[in-house]
């Protein structure tokens, strides 16, 4: 089955040129033998230093994106076209063949190659992962998207995976608030698949697994 | 909805003495400010100091067990009764309750803290996790062992989800290779879900969501 998914606002950056300088990115840049503006901002490490960094509730949280990746990535059957829209607009093109890295640290360390040269792997090979020049907007010309939030429509997770329209569903990779007012009006749809709040990777769960089920969970 | 479950033989353990005195075991330990024997098993990181240990290839692997916690205690109606059986067949009673750390070094930290002392939060408040002094034995005299493993009989999640015996669905927390012959012999019944190999965390997202469907997706 075909499902294209794109991670919006996902919390994916390297630590911003505002606190390069903060002792806390400083000691661990240095732990780990990188430049601070070479590390990948992570609110586990860099707590304090986020402080006065803008819209910091919706950043500093790589694990929302790898753990998405990792349940994205790894079911035998959904394939698709998947993107991950950051919260600073870039879009990063996934290739569905990537396995990625299960070690939290490992995964950290090809997220700081992917954000510093642009893609990956750095040499050659099938590329994996790949900083593009495009805008959402781009993205979506190809597309309708269907927004998932709290504040949506109910429906099913089967629902989603029968609609033949051609569709990428939008899932927030964010840790709070809301998706941007830019990102509601691009929406054709706004959908909610439970009444609770779920968090990224569960979202891609249920549906995922509502696919298989339709699929009769080979 | 209630669900018991058991993941078997977790790759979860602190640095075992054979190789304590390793350049990469110590230097991870001294790096972290604690003593080799306090840190957990990682191949992440002791791949070169595990190539003799026993069994090594269902060892050294926390990243399992944390994916797997997080995606049953994030779960919003599925609750029950959860334990981890670790391939040195410790017993650790897992509070349903509990928010385990979304990052992975944090999750790491804590599940030394656990293995060190025996329970989290050390001091005093709801126990969250503890390392019992149970057998698996003991902790299947009150349950049906439903045993997950691509050798069962095929059955859908659905069907898992419906049976009303009093059951605890056990679940393989290793990378690779079967379960041991001991396990075999404890299970009531042995399923598959899938033709395909699963790992730990999509076969809970399948059930789960299995679950959630019969619910109507609260």
């Amino acid at each position: 089955m075909n499902l294209n998914i794109i991670l919006l606002e996902a919390s994916l950056e390297l630590v911003p040129k505002e606190i390069i300088n903060h002792p806390a990115v400083v000691k661990n840049a240095k732990r780990r033998g990188k430049k601070p503006e070479e590390t990948l901002l992570d609110i586990s490490l860099h707590y304090h230093a986020m402080k006065n960094l803008k819209d910091n509730y919706k950043r500093g949280r790589p694990d929302i994106v790898h753990q998405a990746l990792l349940v994205m990535l790894t079911d035998p059957t959904i394939k698709g076209n998947f993107f991950i829209h950051t919260v600073q607009s870039k879009i990063i093109r996934v290739n569905p063949n990537m396995r990625p890295p299960k070690n939290y640290m490992r995964f950290i360390g090809l997220m700081e190659q992917l954000l510093k040269y642009g893609k990956i792997p750095i040499n050659g090979g099938e590329t994996l992962m790949e900083v593009t020049n495009l805008t959402l907007e781009d993205v979506l010309s190809k597309y309708n998207l269907i927004l998932l939030s709290e504040k949506g429509e109910k429906i099913s997770p089967e629902e989603i995976c029968r609609s033949n329209e051609n569709l990428i569903i939008g899932i927030g990779a964010f840790p709070h608030g809301d998706f941007s007012e830019k990102i509601l009006k691009l929406a054709k749809k706004i959908y909610s698949i439970s009444k609770f709040p779920l968090e990224t990777q569960q979202v891609i769960c249920r549906i995922f697994s509502a696919c298989n089920a339709i699929l009769g969970w080979p």
